[in-house]
């Protein structure tokens, strides 16, 4: 690993600053807040910025991972990795530097494939994906940059390749939630944790 | 009134639908769900159809009203007034029907002001408002429109016009929720409700 | 009403300006181009604002009305409300806030329903209008926004919903003078009258 | 003479058709519309075809001319042949072959300069032109493609290099009546005439 | 001969700059490098601008002409004259005023049509062309102006007008270059020499 | 090392193809071609895929890597991980996916840093440069996207930061060989090498 991550934790902003926000200190965050904030760094070995930026409002905090987990973690007709995705191809529509890098780890570990998440944040048009997920590209990018001109043929299309409506809700959530994270990372100027960066791309030694 | 908010609430999709998912039966939802709803239609005499519409999926509607709260209902430097006037620009940017006719409606309760929401809508740079709140409106647009290249100088500007870094957060994060919010809506093809039109033009009568 | 329209045609600058420019004094403009702002105010009941503004050089108020007539006011294929749609649409895409506000109040009582203009304002895409009207509007934004670009197909189009040629001549033709009309509102910040924010939103008295 | 110009009046469609729509015959046309007509064949040696495509339109052909006289001909701060820059300049932007062609043919005239229609219509950026008239065009160009946007500090901007209030509007006007005429021309398919495309290339013999 | 190209050539300098850059003498120019631009001065009585400009820098001047006739001057599927075209149109799109001048002369001479140039540097889609043209340039400009959203529908609709692929290389790889010319005649604000405007404009006289 | 680069060679559409068009075999190329395949195969331990893409066209091919050898691997002004920045953030801004990975990888090992190119491909304005590599591409960029309003002022920035006009030429020149470049990529669909992905980012063994 390429930094200490406890110390990513302890010390956030020793080199650059991870945000234009002071983070908090978690002794002084509430409760809830500091658990869920500790219960991510247990599973992934390190805090995301995106916790310790957003914790700053914990109310805002508790609202925004909660609307994160109910499109990002439920199940449904679309793959882990598909969310994923969606939030890879918008964000890097938005050029929000935390979301392609954080979310194209998490698409590389999900998707288990290490070279998807770099072609899908540059132009999925490209991307070694079958022409189902480039029809739930296209509709969450059009969520993403306009959405005015979405009608019922966008839709239609969606069902061509076999996504459900449910479906449809999903990928136009996900895509509408990240339009909300990608402006406040790019008004924060979130940093991506260096982790990011590395995860999923070397094949796990025996 | 130019319509029987009951009967709208009871039969929302009588003439036109108000959305491309159909609304959920009141009885049929969770306790809490419910319980939220109606006292949003015991507060304003009708449902908004924002409700029903996001309460097809509870766990988002949820998140979706917590994260609303905690950005327009709270305390601070900025007015509520000022708050909807962010919501109205932002929202005629990304031609969202349903929040330009709904927040209109807000604004101009808010504001005490029949003319001050289309204003906004339409162009803010022409509306009447002073100096400071052409400088909100600007960061707000930048926030919808061009996030990534948001930069230092923008916040400096706002700090020119007397605003502190929590009400720049406070700017930020009511733009990005309702780029959340106008993708959802034009998503769902989200219809305001009649009522909305007419509300906060005609001087009450003594 | 909410101001006292008299007041409003010997004061125009009292409170906001209606214009950069200085709105010229009645008695001072020639006889016919002040025979034509007195029969408006006759029919009106107050004077709307383009006329003063325009009125600064009679000679293009000449050329600008004779023009506006031509179109408007015309028999044709074409209702006069579907008239003002086109010119709704095609400034709220222009954000010329004097056209969406002005000839949002004559599409409401031309069209007789208080909601359309507001609709048709943010996107017309969304409003409460059959399909030949959606396939009018189209047509009229591409006149408005990417002219360069319209080919036969797009007039096949038109032609496959009923219009004649003649009629996509109209509808062209309003978009263009709009184009005009827009740009000379916008260039000289000219100010809706306070009276047409609220005419056509409620229904006559008994 | 490329070609000859009587037989271009009396057939204007022999070889490709001058518009979309049919051209009028002389004889059919309104005495006025007719006897204009005549006058700018004599004058010019060959009937321009916006005359003849737009004479399918009586009155709107007479607002069109009465305004484009009133902007174009009159006297006043800004040369003749800075108004046809104007044109140039914006026709290019709006892709408008026939105003780009038959203006830059006049401008050529007006400015005694071979060279300086063709370099306002690629990039007046780049052209052989003083401070002032960039500034003039980055004003039009303003009105031409973000008229939404324009504010005092644009006019402040024509004031520091000389440009008087009326000037201003000169320059709006005659961006905004091209708005309108790009966009009619666009639709149409116009063509210009053979002639303009040497006008003004060639310095007379003696 | 509107100016002397041969004190051009010694002095070109003389009035306008044709560069942002000073032009190198052609005595202190590499052997290959003075030898080629003689030998265009030879065959066209003059020697573009560009020769000099890109003369400036003789490693890259030797790999953009090499570049250069290896598209333009090769044999194959597509004339010389449609080539041109392809020029003309994406360096109009770009507005690059050197390259839509000087090769607005050679597509007037190499389509021997005096009109051509200039309407497809405007807008192609009214151009005199037929439907196989328009389609290479429809495609040419996908890649000057989105070529991240080529896809295999482009070169399907290039094959249906009788194009290879080999001919869809050759229509890229020309929009490509000139995308790389049109940026380095912009940079250096390349000037066009006075020749070139009036080059195939006038039939030779017998 | 993910794959074999040698069988990458040999079969190098095995599974995905590298573009649109058949990969040459080495043993058919021009020997000049092929000795500069293999060179680089020797020094990189596989053949890029613009090697053997471009390579169908020998001429071109050649043209091409002069000219980027001219600008690329000369000594100068910019480090030779600036220059690879300025490739990285214009491929980006164009959706290249093959100049991001492939140039992505050389500029993590020319600058010594794994972070780097996926910082400056998403948002340069976020990454971890100093205010003189802004600056650098900031005029990059107008370069790739809006090299029509390249102005004096542009120039006037860069030395404010040190550059001299030499390394204005360099940024520009790189910027539009890269515009070329990005458009033959994205025309062929030219597959990443699954090398690249990886290159630079784990740091070597002792």
């Amino acid at each position: 690993m390429l930094t200490d991550s406890r110390s990513a934790l302890e010390c956030p902003a020793m080199s650059s600053p991870i945000s234009r926000f002071p983070a908090p200190r978690l002794e002084n965050l509430p409760e809830d807040v500091r658990a869920r904030i500790l219960a991510v760094q247990e599973k992934s070995g390190f805090v995301p910025n995106v916790c310790l930026v957003l914790a700053h409002r914990p109310e805002e905090f508790r609202a925004f991972f909660a609307y994160h987990d109910a499109l990002m973690e439920k199940e449904g007709g679309l793959t882990k990795a598909e969310r994923e995705m969606i939030v890879v191809a918008t964000s890097g529509a938005n050029q929000c530097s935390y979301c392609v890098v954080a979310h194209g780890a998490i698409l590389r570990i999900r998707a288990k494939d290490p070279l998807l998440a770099d072609q899908v944040a540059v132009n999925y048009r490209k991307a070694d994906i079958p022409p189902r997920e480039k029809a739930m590209l296209d509709f969450a990018m059009k969520v993403a940059v306009a959405s005015h001109a979405l009608e019922d043929a966008d839709l239609e299309a969606l069902r061509r390749h076999g996504f459900t409506d449910e479906d449809a809700w999903d990928i136009a959530a996900i895509a509408a939630f990240f339009a909300l994270s990608n402006r406040m990372a790019n008004f924060t100027a979130m940093r991506p944790n260096d982790e990011f960066y590395l995860m999923g791309r070397v094949p796990k030694q025996p």
